[in-house]
């Protein structure tokens, strides 16, 4: 079931490696089918090398059952239904620990939106969540989901203008319209993590005009994107 | 038309992949027949895995408007229209987004020259441009032109002798005498934006000796160059 | 003797290059025997790639004398075998001169835990080696292994939960339950200290929220450990 | 004539590009036939893509007149020359703008010896040249040599013993027993420079046991050197 869904989450999954945004087993890419309601993602702690996409596990949205597939599921898929349950328009979801997204998400800050690389993919600073508390541990992989989109609604952050977020002392999720589209974001959020960290190293006053804020994002998002090939 | 330009525009453009200045998409590189007065650029957000040289488009210099081509041009296209307008004497020009040279730019600071790799082929520091107001926003590819010659021209910086500049919270564009020429120094500024990162980090009094500045130009460029072969 | 032993050593030592852990001969990663109490080690000095399988040299546990082997064992083996005899769990140790675990020894500090990457595979913080004093000078190779020894029993480091080291002034240390598992060790080692370094140029402050290291280790580790594929 | 040589020379040249030490053609490798007096070196400005070993051009040691080749020498022959003359024990000289040592050269400041890595191969810190004054831009090359040499004995350093030196705000240069050895060093001070970059980042009073000083550089160097393979 899902062949189609299960190729293009495989496939988004050896992006990661082709990317280096991951080593050994340290990522995974979801994606959802939203009218059957279950989730494609990769298995656990397997080898990029040896994964076939039928090696994907399908899962449904809700309870989080296996309904297909004879091995154990990324151990962080909770954390990907809890996104999907709470972010309607999103249909991929990726998790890495990419170097300097993760290491950022160690310092527990957000990365200011500084420049129009930023500004073109995420419209406000990409944010990090608020420690988890004790009551959390039990349902972890949950409530790593939880604090994600708590993060969202208390900030007022819009998450299809800003698709990703640091998760404190842990690492980043980014997401999109497909799966490959997570990877898209993901890649940009670790090149742009990246730049953030020569740019505060070099002028800690860094900041931003915020007039190229709107005009960048506008540019390749909104109703008058004019930014690549469209119908003429 | 054009086919001999259109293939160095195109081959330029791959080369920016070579080098690792782009990812995705996020560069563009273009040259100028300066006779016919028309520009040859890369497609607007176009894969460069699947690009051809076929793609490329032609503009007019004066106007902007397509000669010929099927797709859209870089949606930089009146940047680069409005340099070549104002440097008569360039026939190239690339913009990245490349991580160290973007870095700077975000920073706000010049790229200092500090070092001959820097004095071999920009004779002062790379400038970076002042914040665009409210008012340039509406024509913002265009304006992004005019800011970089207005800082040429306040700052009576010779375009030849530094053949790059940061664009404010944005990124590098640099040019040459061809597509091929303007690439060069773009690899040379993203090099010279890493070595500055690090010199600065190391020793932030870092300065340079100004008899080198001169030496070093001059061993390359000017009337008495004597790096590389020559006739005999 | 121990054919299978040498190839997994033999394997392991190319596998450090595969993952840029070292530069020339920089490196060295060897395996044990407990039943037999023979250690099978990289020999000294030699090119990776000219390395063979049967080039691995055999050294008896206790006298460090030379069982098997034409070619002089690495000059790192008194090291090794200190601790293969203090250290009963381990079946296999890399040293290496990876960039940022180096830069971190270099400093003489500690790399603390402050992301889940390095709290699935180091409980604590990579602890640093003391000075080694005149005295040790002599039998240097030897004591190496002693003030590695030393530095876990005096802070009360359980190496199993912590398998690796920062020897000061000098590099890393790293063990497994196998050689392949002491080379992924290294790995992320060198992952956790580069994303260290960097998390601490963003934020001198940056700290661990503790609830995480207990969790993370024990998603991966100990009875209730459910990460990967397991028997259902 | 000294085709051999220039067979090596040609080698170490395609070495520089192998282990990332140059882009384009900034760098330059020459050895030297210490009976016949002459250096073979790289010609000037040549793409290391379309270089043979018959390019390769033949000085002579004192006059630096071309005694053989079609090609100009590399503009720093002038440098490798007064080297050769003032370091009899040396038969390779490389030039290079590495990004890490050009970046500490940069800073006018020496590298110093935090780590095993480095008193491997260099006894002491790596020194950076005094500026070059006025009167010295005249014969810039020759006298880049002369500052070199004037560093070694002014601050009594033993060139053998630390076969590398930055010139101030340009960039390393390096030596060794012929052209391979000489390149060997010069792909060491490129490491160590970037692990001091990063240790002082993390720890800006990073010091060194000088116990290691004296151990580390004798393991591999000196009358009871014990690394790598000996007749037994």
């Amino acid at each position: 079931m899902l062949e189609e869904l299960k190729e293009k989450v495989f496939k988004a999954n050896l992006d990661l490696v082709t990317h280096r945004l991951v080593i050994f087993t340290w990522g995974n890419v979801s994606g959802i089918d939203r009218e059957r309601k279950l989730v494609v993602i990769k298995p656990s702690g397997v080898d990029y090398d040896n994964m076939k996409a039928s090696d994907m596990v399908v899962v449904d949205l809700q309870s989080g059952k296996v309904v297909e597939g004879d091995l154990n599921p990324s151990s962080d898929t909770p954390t990907h239904l809890e996104l999907y349950r709470n972010f309607p328009e999103i249909g991929g979801i990726v998790h890495t620990h990419s170097t300097y997204a993760t290491a950022w998400a160690q310092t527990g800050c957000d990365i200011p939106n500084i420049g129009t690389t930023h500004a073109d993919y995420f419209h406000d600073a990409i944010p990090c969540t608020d420690d988890m508390v004790k009551e959390q541990m039990a349902d972890y992989e949950l409530n790593t989901g939880v604090v994600i989109v708590d993060k969202f609604r208390k900030d007022n952050i819009n998450y299809v203008h800003t698709p990703g977020i640091l998760v404190k002392n842990h690492g980043p999720f980014s997401w999109g319209k497909d799966p490959d589209n997570a990877v898209y974001n993901a890649v940009v959020m670790e090149q742009v993590a990246k730049m953030a960290f020569i740019s505060f190293s070099i002028n800690p006053q860094t900041t931003m005009n915020p007039l190229l804020v709107e005009k960048h994002f506008n540019r390749k998002h909104g109703p008058n994107a004019y930014y690549g090939q469209k119908k003429k």
